[in-house]
């Protein structure tokens, strides 16, 4: 069994008007010092090892979590080993 | 200069809806290898150094990023040096 960690954000470049928004209030409740905010997507997944995982893993960003036109993904593995 | 990455969280035992439906999702692809699908926030903020970064960073994500009656948080940061 693994945890499969996940990070879903923009490409560089994609512009960003959510973490634009946020970074307004963050201003406007006196946070001056936060230059810029990006909005990304986190997911937690918890999958039974097929021995494929990195394939399967890669499979399921690609065509559930992150739209590749505009985002990029990257992904962290832990063994999660049974009590 | 840091870039601050903050990873939300729903806290553990809060129900997660969406995340059921993306694993829904999954399992009517055939990836029925994965059991769980939790959702969270990711957030990449570039912060001037004002000497009390920390203190700062968790006004922010209590009072703007996270919602802490149900959800959690934690970042981690990352020191930009200018080139």
């Amino acid at each position: 069994m693994y945890k499969v960690y996940v990070y879903v954000t923009l490409k560089e470049g994609v512009l960003d008007p959510q973490g634009k928004a946020i970074q307004e209030s963050m201003h406007s409740l006196a946070y001056d010092e936060v230059e810029s905010v990006r909005v990304g997507k986190y997911f937690e997944l918890t999958v039974k090892d097929t021995g494929e995982i990195d394939k399967r893993v890669n499979e399921l960003c690609d065509r559930l979590l992150a739209n590749p036109v505009i985002e990029e993904y990257r992904y962290t593995l832990e063994e999660v080993v049974p009590n």
